[in-house]
């Protein structure tokens, strides 16, 4: 009996969610409302308020429950492989709808909504963070990586310049852009043994 | 006469631009409007959108012309000393009013508006760019730099940790986290001569 309402509950969420991906990728994440969600996922509005305090937070969900696991690390043994792999599955994500637009809004939303960017670090960022930085520290330990690496640093350096692009040129996000990116983080800037 | 009248239309322009970033500072981003800006620098609504065209074009060139020299490069004759102290520069005016909260704001709005992000490209991105990528080239060389490094990612490479930092943590940009980057990458990721 609680089983079966649990799992109502789960399809319900998901619905929920699959709707909000939808309709934000139907009429954009500006003319996007609750009320609209409610209405097309025969739903109830405070049923979706009762667990998304705002459309940011709800967006976020949504963007995030059904893509997560897109972007788990794999373990190949090669670190350059494996980082590759993850960008490149990354920036798929990120050019393509219904994720990448509405991805983006979310961004720019966290700019002016402290709550929508605080959720976007402590759902999102943060949970990268920790999955790049473990895969980094094992290939560290088995000398793939320079001894020095600052892992803290690594969601800055990794992604800095993927979301430069993202946010800032808006040129299209490459797997070539990415193969060059990480021959440079990982040749460095150094003249080397000059 | 022309020249009477140059100067006026000059120092007119500047006072618009001033009082932009007055009352941008004063009431935020959201809430400005050319309207606002038009009345308190006792400017025509007409005379300022001949020359904007939208609030966000003339928000753009107001933080732009009061502090672009700000960002040029030094020439101290030793790369890592000029980019630590532009990049300096460019972070300490990421960080206090009003150039930071309004920039902010800014990079938000152009998650929604094309024009915007275009704007910012042309006016500020590109020539910053030019700026880094000459300054580097020399270093290059001068055999400051690795011989390898593709100039083209330079900008990408460089700030896409700042702008991470600025738009996704929201943690403050300071020296030391310049310091850690610019490291990190004369250094490189890859583990060296194994």
């Amino acid at each position: 009996m609680t089983d079966t309402r649990n799992r109502r509950g789960a399809s319900r969420t998901e619905a929920i969610m699959r709707t909000t991906l939808e309709l934000g990728q139907e009429i954009g994440y500006a003319k996007l409302s609750i009320e609209a969600v409610a209405a097309r996922a025969g739903a109830g509005k405070h049923t979706i308020y009762r667990r998304w305090p705002s459309k940011g937070a709800l967006l976020l969900d949504s963007l995030l429950s059904l893509h997560e696991s897109d972007l788990d690390y794999p373990d190949t043994g090669d670190i350059t492989t494996d980082l590759r792999q993850q960008i490149y599955a990354a920036i798929d994500l990120m050019a393509r709808p219904p994720f990448g637009p509405l991805y983006q809004a979310l961004v720019g939303e966290a700019q002016y909504d402290p709550q929508v960017a605080a959720a976007l670090n402590e759902r999102f960022i943060a949970p990268q963070t920790n999955k790049t930085v473990a895969r980094l520290k094992k290939a560290q330990d088995q000398g793939q990586l320079a001894r020095g690496f600052n892992l803290d640093l690594a969601m800055a350096i990794l992604s800095g310049p993927l979301y430069f692009q993202f946010l800032i040129t808006h040129e299209p996000l490459t797997h070539e852009y990415v193969d060059q990116i990480l021959d440079s983080l990982f040749a460095g800037m150094g003249p080397g043994d000059v």
